[in-house]
Formats: structure tokens, sequence, C-alpha cells
């Protein structure tokens, strides 16, 4: 790995005061500027998709040489589709309410000086990410949408496709009257780069790192600029005692099955004991015929024959697959020790008709998103009306769950008065 | 410094496992169970203060062997009164309204799922503070009321102190029937052990570092938990052309001479071209009768001959003295530029009877506080209607200026439905 030079300290330094003039700029442009500016950045991708098409094929090229197949590649290659796709999505963010200068509270003191709270943006957001190119024109929109200037670091591989959709969205912004550094990006994709961003808080406000735990663990270790992150998402259905067997298995079915490779599928099920018997089979051949392998506590594999034994760490595992951990609880403490040692605080779910039960588990568990009687899949930004999402966050601070575009302001205090002085 | 050993990183991993199951108790315990302790806790300061007045003479004694006077010794001298005010204290924290529980938004979507947002406790919150033993009871209080276990790591200086003060108020936490666990801290204040508390950030959600701008930059660059911070205070007053000039001497007045140590109070006075000549002679004279050090720009220095020109340093510093930077500016951008450069994110205001170039200042200036025609003395949150402060943030995340209860939450998403899964 390169080492962190004067240089890139340096360079990262000019970039970042430039960073921070366009923040000002931002800051003062009225929604209506931001909003035209991302009609104009969709309009660009649509206009200049051929480009960004040629430029993706010398990443593709480049992954081809590398033996790079399957979910990899397909999550660097781009298609009309795709680029088409990127710019509804601006569209979309375009549309949204402009969430800066609203006024979220606000009262008089007894001496006649006025307190509000007024939402602005948080300032200059650094993004951190792999080999996914939409990302670079979501997190510029979200980051726009929001009086914020965006600083990228896309990965090595998509290189290409980043850069020619970052000149295409930079000119478009330049061209709506708003500064063309409201989107940066680093000089190159150089891990020692990365240092220096992360030693960078005078320039950065915050750091959204998105890809793979190691990547995530690895910013977290050497930022000085706070990080909004999410390590893993371990989420967990418990089917309680009292639960409607036929919702249980719907909503077993869908967590685990619909799309096994995301952060909110289901990872572990919980069954009471006093349903296991009746709950276990029929939730398993319906797993089973859909290919899901089934790893199980030694009660599973008593009512599951088919299952195997799971280890310590599948409960503490992510598969992001089509396998499944499975364990029969005592009861609803039992439950919940299971998930206080295992959970990763993305998302929770209960299924039961139990009132109390199910209002226990509501405030007792403190997970980001907890759920009961529906899904997982439901913990999701678009699916609970956040608009487009930015990430999720499974730390506490500033934001917990899934992030929209409110979640990429802060609020400041606007005090205004008639000459008070304090005694 | 000592060195983070594995005997350290073992016993802070115990204590951490001890935070977060008392972490999980508090967060169950209903509002009227946590105001409760609080009383407890105040009951039990007054009924114990001869055990800690009598540890505080060691403190103190041994703070007089090593020569500290002044500010210092008096920050960590305890009275009969101080207890009492800390007791007090704790009394208006129980009587503010429980923060847990509140929902902020609710919506249903059109697949029927309800979408809630409810505030949580962030968790378990690591203060590391100086010599003040009176942030013991302050910070304790702040937390229990908002849910949170907090772990305390107070100065050498005041060891003895803080240890009584901690084990009169983890008793009357446990007699009112929450855990002990609920309060805690390091076992010593070596500190290889903040080492230790910055590394667990499996333990600990926020570290809050309340002290001087040394050790807060030592936290922050050695934390892997998120820190919530302010360096400095560097607080601007700008004099526009349009000041009613009465006002303008009150407010800059009361802005730097009112208390001069806190980070609130002013640093630097920006005057408008225009009424320099008639403003700084009369604001300077009030000053220097007060005792106040003058340095200023050239411009300053042909109208206040008494001023000692000030170097680049003195626009960076926070003099937290009387001592006060002066500057003359050309117009409203200047003084923006100028505020731009310099400023610290704190509290900037204004005074100005011109609507227009107020609305500007109260948008355009992004500081956590700003004021238009007000002391920079109001921001603090006790003044603003927050109730007692745990701190300030001047970092935009999370929180942005004085931090009240409310703070010290975060909020958790909770999902209902009846069996709903995803298409």
């Amino acid at each position: 790995m390169s080492q962190l030079s004067e240089t890139h300290r340096d360079e990262m330094h000019a970039l970042g005061r430039r960073a921070r003039a366009a923040s000002r700029a931002l800051a003062r442009a009225p929604g209506r500027a931001r909003a035209a500016a991302l009609q104009g950045m969709a309009d660009a991708l649509d206009a200049h998709h051929a480009e960004i098409l040629a430029a993706n094929a010398k990443d593709l090229a480049r992954a081809d040489e590398k033996g790079i197949t399957g979910a990899m590649r397909d999550r660097l290659a781009l298609t009309a589709g795709r680029i088409a796709d990127m710019a509804a999505g601006l569209r979309e963010i375009a549309s949204l309410p402009d969430p800066i200068g609203e006024v979220l509270s606000e009262r008089t003191r007894p001496n006649g000086i006025r307190v509000a709270q007024v939402r602005i943006p948080l300032g200059v957001i650094g993004i951190i990410y792999e080999a996914r190119p939409n990302v670079t024109a979501d997190a510029a929109g979200l980051c726009l949408k929001s009086g914020n200037v965006v600083f990228l670091r896309g990965g090595s591989e998509a290189a290409h496709s980043n850069a020619a959709i970052l000149a295409v969205l930079r000119e478009a912004v330049a061209a709506a009257g708003l500064p063309a550094d409201a989107i940066m990006s680093l000089p190159s994709t150089d891990r020692a780069w990365i240092l220096a961003m992360l030693e960078a808080e005078e320039f950065l406000d915050v750091i959204i790192p998105r890809g793979g735990e190691a990547l995530i663990r690895f910013v977290t270790a050497n930022s000085r600029v706070p990080v909004i992150k999410h390590y893993k998402g371990v989420c967990h259905v418990f089917v309680d005692c009292d639960a409607d067997l036929d919702k249980a298995e719907a909503i077993a079915f869908n967590a685990k099955v619909q799309r096994p490779g995301v952060c909110n599928a289901m990872e572990t099920l919980l069954v009471h004991a006093t349903v296991a018997d009746q709950f276990l089979p029929r939730i398993a051949a319906a797993l089973i015929e859909a290919g899901v392998e089934l790893r199980g506590c030694p009660r599973t594999l008593c009512l599951v024959p088919s299952a195997v034994a799971a280890t310590e760490a599948d409960w503490h595992a992510e598969f992001l697959d089509l396998i499944l951990a499975v364990r029969v609880v005592d009861d609803y403490d039992a439950a919940l020790d299971h998930i206080a040692t295992y959970g990763s605080d993305h998302t929770e779910a209960i299924v039961s008709e139990n009132y109390s039960t199910v209002r226990r588990f509501l405030t007792e568990v403190n997970s980001s998103v907890v759920v009961a009687n529906a899904s997982t899949r439901f913990s999701d930004g678009g699916q609970m009306g956040l608009g487009a999402e930015i990430g999720i966050s499974t730390t506490r601070l500033h934001a917990y769950g899934p992030m929209g575009v409110n979640d990429l302001t802060t609020r400041k205090y606007v005090i205004t008065g008639d000459g008070q002085t304090r005694h």
C-alpha cells in the first residue's frame, strides 16, 4: 500500500480549500437553483451516454483481463438502460422537497430573544465506495439536493466510468450556474489518497464509506473525520409463540429469499419453542425448496433432519446468500438475549398476534429498524418513504437506520434580539 | 505516557460488557424510574457532602503540593455550597420532560405498513474531562435522564473527589432500583486507559471530551468511537454600517467583558469601515477602562492609538481573557470572508438595523449559533432554553451548537404491519 506523503497532504488541502469555497457558494444557492442543476445533470447523463459507455467499456476490458466475473462484473457494467436509470434517479431527487432552511423549532425566551433551529447542509461529504459507478451519480445528486459538496473516491475498477460521469456532472452543474466544485473527486484511486482524505478534518464534515466490511473498518480505524457507517446486517426474525403461522411463513420466506444478497435480508430465524414443532417443518420445507441451506441449533436439527449443525460463527454471520441460521429459543427473553449477543443493530422483526409481546419487542429492541409482522426487507429508505437512500447507519450518532436527504443536513441555532446582553 | 496493553484491553472489554448490560436495563426503565433515581442521587449528594469534601481536601492538598493555583485550583475546589448546587442541578434535570419514547414522525405507506421514528437513548456515552469534579454529577445526571449509561474518565487532579462522588451516585442509583452500572468509570486515571476507551467501539456509542484543545485533539486523533467536540470558540461580533451604535456598544462590551474566560465570549470585533471612526473610539474607551487589551489592524491603530498591532495569530486566537482582536472591514463581504477564514463555527453575531443585511448574515453564516442584535454570551444551553448543557459541538455531525438532553438521544424506526412482504 502506498504511504501518505507531504505532497498528498498539500494537494489534499488545496482540494479541500476548493471544496470549502464551493460549499459556501452552494449553501447560499436557493433550492430552485439546486433543483435546476439536478435536472441539468440528468439531461447531461442522457446526452453523453455514449461517452460514458465507452469509458465503461475500458473498465470492463480491464476487469475481463483480471478475470473479474459474476456479481462484481455485473455491478461494474453500465448499459444505456442503467444510465437512463441514473438520470431518472436524479430527476426524482430534484423533485423531493428542499430540506434546507426548514425551521425545526422556535421559541421566545423570557428576555425576548428568539431562538430558532434551522436546517443547513452538513458541508462537505466524503463518499468512499467500491466498484459501482451508479453511486457516483446517486451520491452527487443527494448531496447537491441537500446543499452539500460531495467529495468522491470510487474504486479503481470503475476509474474510467467514474471519471466520465464526474466530468459530465461537473459540466452540467457549472452550466446551471453553480460551482463545478460542488462535485469533486480525489486525483487518483491510489490508496494513499484515501489516507489524505481521512486526515483532512478541516475540509470534510463526514465520510460515508460504502462497501465491504474490510473497507469500512479501514476507514473507521484511520479517520479523523467523523464516519457514518454500518459494518454488516445480521437481521433476525423472531416467530413468537402467539404468531399467526401463515404470516410467519410468508414473512420469513420473503425476508430470506426475495433478495438474499442485501443487508436487510434475514440471516437468523428464531422460533419460540412452543411453536417450533408446528412451524419449523413447514418453513424449512418452503425454504429448502427455494434452495436455502439451513444451519440449525440441536433442537432445529431434531425437527429438520436435512439441516446442518450451526457453528458459533453462523450466529454472527451475514451470509448475503441462500443460507439461514435457525435457532429454537425457550421464550421471548431468550430471543432478546440472542439478538443482544449476535445482532448488528440493523433490523429485527417479530411475528406475533400478542399485543403486549409486540409492544415489548418494539420498545426493548433498539436496533435501527424494528419491525412487527412485516418483512425485514422493508428496512429501506425507498420502502419507508424517505426517498432515495444514501446509505444506512448502524452506529447511533447523527443517523440510525436508512438515511435519506434529511440525514445529510444538520441544524444551526439562530438567535434574534433587539440589543439584549447577558447579566 | 503509558502504553495500551492486552490487560487494559481485556479489562476495558469486561467493563464494556457491563456497560452494555446496564444500558439494556436502563433503556427498559420508565421515565419515572429514571427521574426518581435522579432525585435519589441529589439527596445522596446532600447526605454525603462531608465525605465528598474530605475526598476533595485530599485532591486540594496534592494540588497545593504541585503548586497549582488560580483558576485551575478554583475549578477543583468543592464547598458545601458547590455540592448543594450539584444536587440542585440533578433535581432540575429530574424535572425536565422525558425525552425517551417521543414519536418524532409517523406515516402510513401505500402497502399499509406504518413507519414511525421514536426517540431512544444513544446507549453508552464516554465523557473525558479534566479537573472539574462537578462534571461527574452533571454528566451522570444528563446521561441517566436520557436513558444512557455514562462512562466517565475524569482528570487525575480530581481523582479522590470524583471517586467519592461516583460511589455516592452509584449507590443512589442502585437504591432506586436501577443498575449501579448506569454510572461507570475507568479503573484509573492512567492515560493508557483512555486509549483502551477510545478503541472500544463495540461498547461505547460516543465520546464527549471536555477540556483543553490538546486533550480534544488527542481524543479525536486516537478514537474509533465517534467523538462530539469543539476545539475552540473564536466568536466574532460584526458591527455593520447600519448598526445602532448604542446597541453595538452594549453588545460588544457584554460579549467581551461579562465573562471573558468562556468559549462564547467575543474574541474578534469586526467593524464596518463606514462607522469605524464613530464607533471604534467609544467602544475602545469602554473596553480599555474595563481592562481589555486591544490588538488591532492598521486602520484600528489609527483610530485607537493605545491598541497594539494584531498579528496573524491574533485572528486565530481564543484568548479566553481580557484581550480583543479588532479589525476594520471594508464591507459585509469582507466581514464574511474574515469569519470564513478565522472562525471556529462556534458563535457569530451581527449588529445591524438593516433588515436585508441581517437576513443575509443569518442565512449565509453557518456557524453553530448565529446571532442578530444580541450578545454572543447567549450561545448557551441554559440561556437558549435547552435545559442543562452537556457540552457544545462545532462539528456538524449529530449535534451542532450547545447540546441538551435531546442531543444525547437518537431515533430508531418502528415499522408495524399485518403480514406485509416485499415484491
